[in-house]
């Protein structure tokens, strides 16, 4: 397989990416967007990606994006690091199910406290989306902990891509003004996140 | 595979997952929800899908939810319907990434027009929501029309999951003030796709 190309910046979904990747020992080099000064946005990139925002994949094959898209293409072209049960139907399934609401139920959630311009146009309707935005993190951040996270990995025995998006996901909880400590399973989890040496090597750029 | 369980109502996602399951000539009983009565909060629901959303695939390993986990399930279990590229791991990530983008971006937006009250509080955030949502879905329809649907199906030649979903996804359209002629590749799609006898079978409950 050929060098893959990720396109990134520091502190988005993308970075969970970049953590597979390490994990998987995957060929790869990094590009990183600055987005505060609007690079997602430049032609070059729209070229690349359309949609203009971070991550995008770049494999021999063509462009790929949507985080929990990349991951399982992560897992399933390095097969031999283990970070999918990709012979367990039922499990896999588990796996993509935390990811789907990682991306469509606590990332949306997060996204309302900072980009909240997506979804209404006046200053009040964005103010008033911020303000609710920590209570959804706690009631995601819940069901992670009560219903999902099994230890200690999220599957159980495990570890999987779904460990790495939702350290990264997790991550946000402070800038959300939302302490980690209100969920201990989800706290210790990141610390033994944390203590990963391909982790520590993906979040070094 | 003994027989599966999926709870739905009709005209949201989880038909997508009914569809799938008739195309893959899986075998299953349907429960549908009265969402407008609430069903989905009752505590025999909640004890299925602590999350009181449709849909919820039961299987005889536990609980799944989360639509396109459930696609891709029904795919794996059942290949010989050939419903996902599942020996091709880019057009396999291809077709995850849509599904991701259907429920990430455009499933969002249209529930910004109807559920508004997850993100905020107040009446005229509310209503602030429900005003940017036609413009959102017809966003994320230029993007499917412009740069996803290769045609006849959203791969090519290939008929996949990701078709199942977009057609549930654009059925949404009219009701949210959108005409689905704006987008003509997306308006012919759905058309083939209510040709197709799996489709009339699933729509039929």
């Amino acid at each position: 397989m050929s060098e893959l190309t990720l396109y990134l910046a520091p502190g988005t979904c993308a970075m969970a990416v970049r953590i597979a990747l390490v994990e998987a020992g995957a060929p790869h080099q990094i590009k990183q967007l600055d987005l505060a000064a609007g690079e997602q946005r430049s032609p070059e990139y729209l070229a690349i990606n359309p949609k203009g925002r971070v991550p995008a994949l770049v494999t021999e094959h063509g462009v790929l994006t949507e985080t929990p898209a990349l991951l399982l293409y992560v897992a399933q072209c390095f097969p031999a690091a283990k970070l999918a049960p990709l012979e367990d139907f039922f499990l896999l399934a588990r796996m993509q199910e935390i990811n789907l609401f990682l991306a469509a139920t606590l990332h949306i959630s997060h996204a309302h406290g900072r980009r909240g311009s997506r979804w209404a146009d006046d200053e009040h309707a964005i103010a008033a989306m911020k303000a609710k935005m920590p209570q959804n993190m706690r009631d995601g951040f819940a069901e992670i902990e009560n219903h999902y996270l099994v230890g200690p990995w999220i599957l159980g025995e495990q570890f999987s891509l779904a460990d790495i998006y939702l350290f990264v996901v997790a991550s946000w909880l402070k800038s959300d003004g939302v302490a980690i400590d209100e969920f201990p399973k989800v706290a210790a989890h990141s610390q033994r996140m944390l203590a990963r040496s391909a982790v520590q090597q993906a979040l070094a750029i």
